[in-house]
């Protein structure tokens, strides 16, 4: 059984990370920690929906008191949080999923410039390896620091990357989510009142996720891919449903064309692509690590429609991948 | 012109008023109060879908600076505030209409245990007049400070007063409301993502608002009436649907309960009596200032289901109707 | 393994089975009938999140085509059809599980009052066992045909049965559902346009359910218990959360009450009776099982509110758990 | 006064056309025709919001009973209706105003590609003017058949239009809707079961809009413009948020870029373009007739956001501004 410290588990992606592990028959869960006014809180408590299968309390994390015996570590933390406490784990040779974006970019400059905090860790931001199995299983097995990809790159660079060697141009995209990937925080632009019969766009090309699927791209192509990015928010609890406008240098045919996405997929559990002209719709893949894509050309425009659930395959589901690479499992396992 | 103030103006109840005073024929809004970090804010960035028909700054509330001619001040501040304003507008011979529960339970005892505060205007809670027009109109018209009801006890009142000569035993309530009654607070349980797909109960038998029905309800009986009172939270953003429960003492046929409840309101135009056992939904009475009742026996029990918008009859929709009577206006001027 | 067959695998309800059927570690889907204009439909076409994971067509029902082999059959067909299938299977000594209402009135007549047609197996319906575990969990072990309840009736029932023998006059409904509730049928009353931003009631005091409840809690009473039932349509997709006023013969403490709840679902997995004046919400029961009861007591009036899963304990799950009985197997298996 | 006739006036269009017109102060609602199975049905039991403002009987379309006096027809049908019902008005020199999309495409042959009929009144055809009156306003003054705009091409036209001259390649557009886009009929897909928690893709460079805004946006570009559309479903009731991605010839600075937009849309009353760089949201134009804009560019990349409601700027609320020029009224009368 592998032996698992959550921080950060009171939030959304640290709740639906309780809820995956506690299925998974090779984990226990050992220790969990939250921000806390009062301690401790019962996860149970937290998440009701979990009574009857853990009740373990929440404490705020104090190093001093990792537990012998822990394995890997989920931060589940706010970014700028992530990389204080990445070390403490890293130093106990405890490995480290972080699902904040703190070991993401590899230029500590573009991380300063998009989350306005000096990078504190330029030497363990070398060894992380960005958890998109998709791409980077290999690395992933053998690495002790995951930095495990935001919700919109996941959703867009699976659309993308097969075809990144034909593009040409920008990279144009139209991302809507709902509203579980803000986090839970008070804040009344995530009001029921507020996002009930509305939809808005936000960020637009400002996200702190354009640079991060810029650079993955970018390292794949092998020359630099420039996106545009524009997020909207939709009354939705989960899911992203991400349109991607490509420009191809070439034609190709609907047959191949399909043939070159299902070839780049053929060793990916999680990713299903539909017939050529069939679109994902968000509740097929809802509360699944799941990512369907759908696309189809008019000439050398290509677009190609992506649908993953933020929590999952954009968050926690993804996590637990990437943990069952880096521990020799089944890469599907508790995850099916 | 009506010259009128608007405390508490960037609320939901607050740009309500806003959206319904801009469109009265008789009135001129001529200040506009809200809390503020930094002001002014004008009300038109606050509600962008009043750009192009007002343009006006709110302010901190400073009674120094109460305008000039002002004849009308709408108090749409939480409770507990709203009885230190009250006396301000008042004492320079402003009407004032309180959608706030300050001036709704005359017994201070009863305000104190409900609302947590000693209430400081005893003496102005004598000249109050509870704002339902359907029960008090003649009192409204003399009236210098009126207590606007809350929601609930609207939908209620209006549900169970025409019979509550006839009735035995407890009433019984199950109200359900959108996430607007709540207010505009950032607040965890009212976030997009723990009420859609979701309802609850809360505050059950305990909800504030269940003494001021009982006390509207007792003087119209001339006895005490007991009230159970069970709110819930449903995804909606606006409106509630209030069943209630009666027992009879006689059986009445459904013609003649219809009769009595359409005698009861004939000279309501804001109240509806559906056809016997025809029940409302609350699309029909959406940004509306009306309220739809059904009704159905059986045996001695009677069902009545209410339903009202929450922010216009249960709260800015009344507040005007109410000054319009002050102010010798039809009553559903601006209104319909 | 135990061999299932599925009839009615298309609807809200069979495809709920099927979800629940392909994990549950005891059961082999033999085959799924459905009445479809154009056959066959696979069921991971009409129900795209079950790819990968079940790939079955189905057929229209042919009786002459039931499996050698069959062991049980779920009947998730509209009322008055399922009566004419029943027969067809347990001639074969094949187990019926019939999720619609053909089987769960006992008296014919009364039947045929609310469900519109003579009612042509009546000696069938004398070995009918109303699957209500909580209640009849040693019939249900030796029966051949389970009347599995109503979604309405397993709300209701499980929140006043354990205090049935203490209530006094009427026992008042208001029950709000979700839209699947109704079934996957083209209907404009269901359209997304009509449901989202309101509330209606129903069939007041003439839902087809309120002779169910009556005659279960009347059977557990040993006298005619009278319910009057307002079931009323939310802006959910599942889940029912149901309020129940009772008037009891005598008060009863606070700690009392939660006891006598609490030890009559002693041995009930699924029903988690909350801390006295604590109160369910949907979120935490759906896609679950489970019933989530409160309660909380003022003079004799005693208010309880149950939150179910239309689709789970109010159908295909309850159908479950009849099946694990039946079969000897865990009351919980497959349904955690 | 106005003698206006409305044919189809039980649909989601239509009932928005009457709740239009019966606060127009120079209209009379003289007949409403609906498609029936039983007639009369009286317009405020179809929608009972209406209920004490109008009360008019809809019959089935009668040629032989339009009445004396009328002026002019909206026609709120299914395409392929319209068209034999525009000349039994323009005979009688009746105005039409058609929200079809019958004499929307110039090009009989295009017509019938998309909408899969012969078109039968090529003569009528030519007399058309597309009314979109931000740019074809004087035009409208003097038709007599009027090509009421669709939604999707409304929402999409407004956006592009204004740099139309300066673009090159495809203009990519990706537009979410609400459901009541769909029209007021029973279907599977347009379920609130199917439509909550969901997003989906539909028609994906096959929507019959997209050859009516490649005719448009190539009319006053003066050369063949191609669209690439893509449509999504969203769990909305009403509104339409359009992303269009341009690549213009030439970069153009932030202050110009607004002011080119300000300068086309200077006599529109219904279009705000917002500051460069805040984008607009659908709860600030539900309802209105109103269009709100927000743009960004990134080198040569230009996102145009825009907002509408589907069945006002998008339908009904278009057709009475286009109404209001044909009759020489101010275009804002009754839509403000």
């Amino acid at each position: 059984m592998i032996n698992v410290c959550i921080v950060g588990a009171t939030g959304y992606t640290g709740g639906e990370l309780v809820k995956i592990l506690i299925k998974h028959p090779k984990v226990k869960i050992s220790s969990l920690y939250a921000k806390l006014d009062k301690q401790p809180v019962y996860i149970d408590d937290e998440f009701p929906s979990l009574k009857g299968k853990i009740h373990l309390p929440c404490y705020n994390f104090n190093p001093a008191k990792i537990p012998a015996g822990a394995e890997v570590a989920f931060l589940a933390v706010p970014h700028t949080v992530a990389m204080d406490l990445a070390p403490l784990f890293i130093q106990k040779r405890i490995k480290v999923i972080d699902l904040s974006a703190d070991f993401r970019l590899r230029d500590t400059r573009v991380y300063q410039n998009w989350y306005h905090k000096k990078h504190n860790q330029p030497h363990l931001l070398k060894q992380a390896v960005y958890g998109l199995p998709e791409l980077n299983s290999s690395r992933i097995r053998k690495a002790n620091l995951i930095a495990n990809p935001g919700c919109f790159p996941t959703g867009t660079i699976l659309g993308v990357v097969p075809v990144i060697g034909n593009t040409t141009g920008s990279i144009l995209v139209n991302a809507t989510t709902g509203t579980s990937g803000a986090g839970k925080k008070a804040s009344l632009a995530l009001l029921f009142s507020e996002c009930s019969d509305n939809m808005r766009p936000y960020k637009v090309f400002q996200h702190q996720h354009q640079p991060e699927i810029e650079q993955e791209l970018s390292a794949v192509a092998g020359k630099k891919i420039t996106v545009r990015f524009v997020p909207a928010l939709a009354p939705l609890t989960r899911g992203i449903l991400t349109t991607i406008f490509m420009k191809l240098n070439k034609t190709i045919t609907p047959s191949n064309i399909i043939k070159q996405y299902r070839k780049f997929y053929r060793k990916s559990p999680f990713v299903t692509v539909l017939p050529y002209g069939s679109f994902p719709q968000l509740k097929d893949i809802l509360k699944t690590n799941n990512c369907h894509i759908g696309l189809k050309m008019a000439g050398k425009d290509l677009v190609v429609v992506t649908a993953i659930d933020n929590l999952q395959k954009g968050a926690a589901g993804q996590a637990v991948e990437n943990m069952n690479i880096m521990f020799g499992l089944p890469r599907e396992m508790g995850l099916t």
